[in-house]
């Protein structure tokens, strides 16, 4: 199994936790994100992820995209330990804390964004660091009243062992706090990001441990 | 079962398409996202979705946000017709499609980022629209790259039964072509489109046939 990765990209840091948490002891290949323009957009990678991010795991001869598809594939190819409950309703509610950050924070936050933003837009770079706090502070204050308010949460965002959303919290607040966002009236999530980081799972999977880390 | 719903909302309409796929008759509650600032922002909609987002569906007395999670509980709770397919690195592929749109296409244009840019951040109209037509395009176009070269497409993105990409492409689609996006190049959405409009699910979940249509 290979993973073409970048150490900062947070889609490919989900699935580094995901790779870590099953013990699969994947190949690493990073894409530089800014060097040259930003390999993913040349044509070699093209071929490989039509869309031009990372990550794409390479697996059986195919190769796949988006982080949260991939973790599902690696849930259901090596179902231990899982990282989605065994009942459909509490599978919808981790699926939905992984969407809420995947579909409703990051997106918004990438690199391809910011660079419009103060690109195309000519957007301040206040006015850009304003957009990151805006749309991660209310995303992140959504999932900390979700878990605030819900029994299922234990240790982690659901019970006491980590699940698909965990693998998408950690590198939300990893990026979060590189862009200085305050978390103190964030206590569940601190909370849970300290059990995960606790992990060597999650611990390894981090930015500053990566090869191609700078 | 109950969905919260507004006829225009994209991730609505998905899951109105799968429910229609699936033929489960659920009520449909109109939430109203730009009357009185936005019935999702309002406290007693809140309670029900924390993020204050369209959809909500509501089964089991527990209330389940995210349309890709709705949708995936849907086909575990309601396997025939089933959205995703039999084996594990065709159903990768199909939620890769899925969060394709999800992920990096829908979250940069929708109406609470569009109203972010011309208000905040005092974007022009026709800046407005470029932003729109650049996501979406540069998103459709890898889409179209993806299904153009894969054996795995059918009269629908995957075979010839639809799929949660299909439910995901049919409302990107409606999306765009309100925005006058240009879609001449890309031919097999196109086609897969025609495909889907043709089955009455897909027609009857289309905006215009709402309760709450304007």
């Amino acid at each position: 199994m290979k993973l073409y990765t970048y150490f900062r990209s947070s889609a490919a840091y989900r699935v580094r936790i995901a790779l870590r948490l099953k013990g699969i002891d994947a190949e690493m290949l990073p894409i530089h994100l800014v060097k040259n323009g930003g390999m993913q957009l040349q044509a070699d990678y093209r071929a490989i992820n039509p869309e031009g991010l990372v990550p794409t795991l390479t697996d059986e001869g195919q190769n796949l995209s988006q982080s949260l598809s991939i973790i599902e594939y690696l849930d259901e190819t090596h179902p231990t330990p899982a990282l989605l409950p065994n009942n459909a309703l509490d599978r919808a509610w981790v699926r939905s804390l992984a969407l809420a950050i995947a579909c409703d924070i990051h997106p918004l936050n990438n690199l391809r964004v910011l660079r419009y933003l103060t690109g195309e837009l000519k957007v301040s770079e206040d006015d850009k660091n304003t957009w990151y706090k805006h749309w991660c502070v209310e995303g992140l204050q959504s999932i900390e009243k979700i878990l605030a308010n819900d029994t299922r949460v234990g240790q982690f965002c659901y019970g006491d062992t980590p699940s698909l959303a965990d693998c998408c919290l950690i590198p939300q607040l990893y990026n979060a706090q590189r862009f200085k966002v305050d978390l103190t009236n964030m206590p569940t999530l601190q909370r849970i990001q300290a059990n995960c980081l606790a992990l060597p799972a999650f611990a390894l999977a981090a930015p500053e441990q990566q090869a191609d880390a700078e």
